[in-house]
């Protein structure tokens, strides 16, 4: 895969692992120097170091909750754990300073990364591009932190667990620029290497499919950086920082994946990859009464708790005219869905509550779903000739996932990767 | 001693092993919430946790020096080492919420501390009260991280080691209100109780002499601190963190030393403090050409390399019209002293170079000296009954320091504070 040369202005975004300690920061600053010598404005965005942020978070977990009656405001939470990347941005600025580069550090208040005021779980509203693009010019590589912004009354704000990755992508879609995330993998794969051998790494990827995979567990990238580089069609790369610039100063071609526009993709395929997640929980009502109220009263419910409802499978009980009901959550909100079941059982009228997080969702996502009949039956007899029963499904127009028994998940995923012909042969 | 009751207001200033880690901070919490109670609005300013500016500093000092030709700000140093104030601010304010308290961090830039861009040693040049009186009469405890500020153009700055004593003191000019300074001993001293066991807490002591103090050894407070709490007529309280509020959540009263004018003295003795420090180098010059311009050579060198000259001693030598000629240095500065007058060495012409660094200066203090005789007879005699050969003298109005062979420092402390009647009888 070769480089658009079409920009010559860059985000390059370096995850935890990239900046665990002085040493992995000045091979992530090699590759950022390769960069600037081959002409381009670049913009540094970091994560915090490994583990930094969950000392963090653990120190305000100690410090307790507010009292009855205080505001329990998450922007305290936000100022303490914000300094993470506070400190990598510094020390990756000096680290390039001390290469004969000159650069410095942007926090969020400075560029200013506005969000709103959600503390804790932030959203970019806007990022006015003035700042960055001044310093740019001048010939400055500006390292703006991940994970943080600052709200419109100006307190520090950060965007939630891994928001590091659309940290990045905003200011890219500020910059106007594509966006490189180095990871410590080299790119997005068919499925997970760990679970199938036969994993290829994937050349290009459409922000559609990416998403679908992101959403439903492979973990290269932030659901959220890849909604908003759809939006805004920034082409992303998905890199790994473990290369070595040459003797020259260049950078390995070939590599990682990018992340685009549908059309820019070539060599179409029916089915682009296989995720796993087994952060599902299912909750199953028997004996509800067949009415046609229930089902409506019982999501209402959830969806005023904010707990996300995924698949819905509705039965006929074998013994009178009433229903068994199937819905599954996200396993973090499994004990909450219970008890708002539980205490609405009169309610609702069920006879019994089943909670079975031993689950997995395996899931084949591709667009040319779209135009292709006869992806669902090779997934259902892939996994049939296994002997892999299926609990409950959903789709999209270009994913269709299953709920299987969690023991059976690795088997599955190397079935329908098989089946599917994913791997190298 | 009890607390002046002219003002609702305070700033209460927590030192690193007073926010150490989340069992101190919430003893430093407790009492906040004593001084609270009683009715005050509270603003605090809280160091690092004990031990992390280091830290943060080594990693600095790892990405090392910017390269030839890239500017060699100390900027970046200032965002990474202001990210430890930062992060005890934030979990000040979240353990004042979990006691129930209406509490909310405010950053350098938030506030803002407005300083010069001498990044890493900065000043303070102004602090508008505006945001800090606007949320102290909202209710709400301020809680400043030291140490750190902003400088007219945004940048992160931060004011030099033990600059938080300074940071507490110009907020309190700023809110026009008293400052007290928690910190691990429970006050001033007569001299240092590790040396003299027979030292006494000071009840209430002068700005000059505190000032004084400061500079010749005595490490309660920064230097810097005092004179701007002196310029501004701060009254500074020097109080331990190792209290408990009462059952009624009230603090012991006495302790502490109020730092304040010579005319709130009632009890006023000449001489109020015994000062010891290490931290000197003495240069000799033998056989320097006894003509006019040689110590005004001797002497533009080393300040022009900002080496600063304390104790000088002119004396003619033994053998020829030439003299010797001895000055002190700062410990850190002997061998760049050293330096300078080896390269200069044809030029003013001496005949040999010498550097003990094995000397102290043991230094007397007090308001009283201005109107007393006899004061530096009484030193003469009490160093002498000891043996102890006096090296060089320096003077001031309210002080006296002799330099004295290393070995002999603690003895000449305790023969000294014997010798003015500081002790316990």
């Amino acid at each position: 895969m070769s480089r658009p040369e079409t920009s010559s202005r860059l985000v390059m975004k370096f995850g935890g692992t990239s900046m665990a300690d002085l040493e992995r920061i000045r091979r992530s600053a090699a590759i950022i120097a390769a960069e600037v010598r081959a002409g381009r404005q670049v913009c540094v965005v970091v994560s915090a170091m490994a583990g930094k942020t969950n000392e963090l978070v653990a120190w305000t977990d100690g410090a307790g909750k507010p009292a009855a009656g205080i505001d329990p405001c998450d922007d305290e939470y936000d100022a303490v754990v914000a300094s993470g990347e506070q400190v990598t941005a510094g020390l990756m600025a000096l680290t390039l300073r001390n290469m004969g580069h000159r650069a410095r550090s942007m926090m969020g208040w400075q560029v200013p990364v506005l969000t709103d005021t959600a503390h804790g779980r932030a959203r970019i509203e806007d990022i006015p591009p003035d700042n960055l693009a001044r310093a740019l010019e001048k010939g400055e590589i500006v390292v703006v932190p991940g994970f943080q912004g600052v709200t419109r009354d100006g307190r520090i704000a950060t965007l939630g667990r891994g928001g590091s990755d659309t940290s990045a992508v905003a200011v890219a879609a500020a910059l106007e620029c594509p966006c490189d995330i180095y990871t410590d993998v080299d790119g997005v794969y068919t499925t997970d290497p760990r679970i199938e051998q036969k994993a290829r790494r994937i050349d290009r990827i459409s922000y559609e499919e990416m998403l679908e995979m992101a959403s439903l567990g492979a973990k290269v990238l932030q659901t959220r950086s890849v909604e908003l580089a759809m939006a805004r069609r920034v082409p992303v790369r998905v890199l790994s920082s473990f290369i070595t610039p040459d003797a020259d100063g260049r950078l390995p071609g070939g590599g990682g994946t990018l992340i685009c526009d549908e059309e820019e993709i070539v060599e179409k395929r029916i089915v682009s990859g296989v995720t796993m997640s087994r952060d599902e929980a299912r909750v199953t009502l028997l004996g509800v009464p067949d009415a046609v109220d229930r089902p409506a009263l019982i999501f209402r419910l959830l969806a005023e708790a904010s707990v996300n409802v995924d698949m819905i499978v509705q039965s006929q009980s074998r013994s009178d005219a009433s229903v068994n009901l199937t819905f599954t959550v996200g396993r973090r909100d499994a004990a909450r869905a219970s008890d708002l079941m539980q205490s609405a059982k009169a309610e609702i009228g069920f006879a019994e509550l089943r909670v079975d997080e031993d689950v997995a969702k395996v899931s084949v996502v591709g667009v040319g779903m779209r135009s292709h009949a006869g992806v669902a039956q090779t997934m259902f007899t892939a996994l049939s000739d296994k002997g892999i029963r299926i609990q409950a499904i959903s789709t999209s127009e270009i994913k269709i996932s299953v709920l299987i028994d969690a023991a059976y998940a690795e088997l599955a995923v190397r079935a329908l990767h098989g089946a599917y012909g994913l791997g190298y042969v």
